[in-house]
């Protein structure tokens, strides 16, 4: 392992990541919290003498950078940079306790939105501000990091969905991982900048309007109001956000497929149109399972059951309505669909769509091949056949997700919590969604937790991040053998 | 298909079932019931006349039953034994609903014990007895069905573990079906014995110990008591009980191992291994989270806790504590063990302990291979590797499984029901376990449901004991073509 040269990119990362408290600052600036300007300063100043301090003292070495050592850069770099971000949320008292400061920071980095805020509309602006901007900087390096980084080693949903389904792919934006970032981060601001103005159209100011767009794209969901985006009463704000949620969790290489015209491509993408269909199905539902229950207008069952189907389905965690009280049909609903998440290559978390849809059709795949023993079937999604061995390797993904999922119900559960909690806590912490069920449902939050289960739960969020393997293999006694 | 063939092995099958009515004719005779003679008398021959004018009417065909007659045959024999057995239950009017006495026969022929009866201890002797025998007699035809037929469809985990997994094999008792039944029937038989004996010197009258003994061997879960087996306060009944559900859920080709003294052989099993491993820890687990909190000794705890684990995991249902008032992490510790269920071979339902293992080394083994990806791994369970083919061939049947799982728990939800309710109901119903948690928990029943929900959890519980692809393989077009 080549310790010096991930040292060095860690220290470049740092930097990078304290150089956009200088945001913060400009807003703290502008709402006169100017107690506050020392606790971003400080904290990078300090990243940004020990990490220059680090590179003047290490050599510059020219190095590729091994299969292992990727491991350890990206489990790393979310590890550092929940712990320098939460520096100003701990230091200023904003969140007295640091295990809270690192739980809400991680969640912002790995675009969970798990809060453990009970009051957030009386924090600093600039706090808050901070706060979602995690999200949006931990949104852009999973999408660099699932397209760009993840597939050279080995590992994620989107290099399959490469090899195997139709559709645009990697190569036909560029070969080269720089210029493909380049344009991703493109994209990225593009989508920031719409949302944006649509927004303060709709009626928020920049404030707002700039922190609930990092929660969209990031598919986060910190809002710096305590009814998340129930707190805006109109229906045009809810379809802007419900649009662009649903455009964060598809994957972004059709966005440049959207951008460039190649509109039939786009849609012929197998993802795609399962994602869009299962968001289609889960809503009606929902709306008709609300309709004349929890409102009375059909128009407002469609919108309120859109926007949290797109919420969940995403793993954004943005609310306009208090589910919790909603028919328990559509809790189920809401509960199926956060075993799906978002697309390959999007900013959504969970297993993704394009999992999900190969193993379904496994299972329906084995059942023809019960009825017709000698019949020859190839197992294909869209147009393309899977092969054989994506197939063995997505399962065993998958099982390794659940395992995963069922250990951390227990360990939640150990700390006296029912099984509903238990549960919906390990669930929308793997899979990043953020509220969940019963204790940590949408109105509520993980303020209650004692202090062992948060970091658990925030080492957890990181796994599911990190498609689960990238930081188990760190945990293996294999992997640091020669 | 040989629809002729098919009735009249039916026929058959019917006369034997509505045959074994006589055994409750003398219950009711011993305990002076003569009003509940008849409706054992009157279902039995009509059953009996029907069938013979059935097998008299239809000529004897010599044909060998091909691979699709085989699913109807499986489906239908437990559709039409569980039409046949409730008619006692129902004509007499212990239980009122034709909804209700068909779940409940259901429960007892899939050897799942769910129950819809509120008030049990005031019912007929006789029509309790019946409802545990059947248990009795779908635990048998579980056995002979998973030993010697579903292979043949090339269905289920125990064709798995004869193709890759150490130990005594079908081939090592006889090759001839009829031959392998005839054994089974014998190992089934002294076990009944041994518990029955076993029972009633812990104390129990003949009925009472043959009921119980029933539900143990079948993993079914009936008791004739309101409080299940917790009625009896005797520590030696307890350990019975839980060493002859362990027995029951263990593979029956190993008894005929124990039996002929090949006791090395039987321990080097690895699915016996994993499932003794599974009951140890889990046991442990909860016996320490109720040592001080729900019982003041620790051999109490112990014993509980032993009991309710191989309950579970056994997928049995009988309890002799209300596991829903004990802490919430014992509670989750049980909800774990039923996503497992009984070894391969066994009388016990669930996805079986080998195909969970067999998936747990297949999430490590791609982990493995992300860490080395040139590293050269074989998936090795036990002292055989596993081949490809057939971990695939598990993915998908796992897959189904719990596809099925999370559509049952939205129809469940549709009812109005909660989420544990709704979830626990479709795992205790598909994995044949009985009671689950929130509104079916220990000490409640299934009665509150309205008869949809009846109707299709009695689907639910056939389409789980008959390892999922067996009924659903009927639902599909494909299987009714050419």
């Amino acid at each position: 392992m080549h310790f010096t040269a991930l040292l060095r990119t860690i220290a470049v990362l740092l930097i990078i990541v304290s150089a956009f408290m200088l945001f913060p600052i400009a807003f703290a600036l502008h709402y006169g919290e100017l107690e506050s300007i020392r606790f971003f300063f400080y904290p990078m100043a300090g990243v940004v003498l020990v990490a220059t301090v680090v590179l003047l003292l290490t050599r510059r070495i020219a190095v590729t950078l091994s299969h292992r050592d990727g491991f350890l850069l990206v489990t790393f770099s979310w590890i550092f940079s929940a712990l320098v971000g939460c520096l100003p949320l701990y230091l200023s008292g904003t969140i007295p306790g640091f295990a809270d400061a690192f739980f809400e920071t991680m969640s912002g980095f790995t675009t969970t939105g798990a809060s453990i805020l009970t009051e957030i509309e009386g924090l600093p602006k600039s706090m808050l501000f901070w706060r979602s901007l995690t999200h949006w900087l931990g949104g852009m390096g999973i999408v660099v990091l699932t397209i760009a980084i993840l597939p050279l080693l080995g590992i994620g949903a989107y290099q399959m969905m490469k090899a195997e389904a139709p559709g645009p792919s990697l190569d036909k934006i560029t070969p080269k991982i720089t210029e493909t970032a380049r344009i991703l981060w493109f994209i990225y601001l593009g989508l920031t900048v719409a949302e944006t103005a649509l927004l303060m159209i709709g009626g928020m100011n920049l404030f707002e309007a700039l922190t609930h767009t990092f929660g969209t794209l990031a598919t986060g969901g910190f809002s710096p109001k305590n009814r998340s985006v129930g707190y805006f009463d109109s229906g045009f704000i809810h379809i802007v956000v419900t649009v662009f949620m649903m455009l964060a969790g598809m994957n972004f290489i059709l966005h440049y497929g959207l951008i460039t015209g190649k509109l039939k491509k786009v849609f012929a993408n197998v993802e795609l149109r399962v994602y869009l269909a299962i968001f289609a199905v889960a809503t009606l539902i929902i709306a008709f399972s609300l309709y004349g229950r929890a409102y009375a207008s059909f128009g407002v069952s469609l919108r309120h059951s859109a926007f949290q189907a797109a919420s969940i389905l995403t793993t954004t965690g943005f609310t306009t309505a208090d589910y919790a009280a909603w028919p328990f049909f559509a809790k189920a609903v809401l509960f199926t669909l956060a075993f799906i998440g978002g697309c390959s290559g999007s900013t959504g978390g969970g297993p993704k769509v394009i999992r999900i849809a190969t193993l379904f059709k496994l299972g329906i795949h084995e059942m023809k091949h019960m009825a017709h023993p000698r019949g020859v079937f190839s197992l294909r999604l869209g147009q393309g056949a899977l092969k054989k061995d994506m197939v063995y390797s997505i399962s065993g993904f998958m099982f390794l997700y659940l395992f995963v999922l069922l250990f951390i119900t227990l360990v939640v559960a150990s700390g006296g919590n029912d099984l509903t909690t238990s549960l919906s806590s390990a669930l929308v912490t793997l899979g990043n969604i953020g509220p969940g069920f019963g204790r940590i449902g949408p109105t509520l939050n993980y303020a209650f937790y004692p202090d062992y289960i948060k970091w658990f739960l925030s080492f957890a969020m990181m796994v599911g991040r990190l498609e689960v393997y990238t930081v188990l293999v760190l945990l293996t006694p294999r992997f640091w053998r020669a």
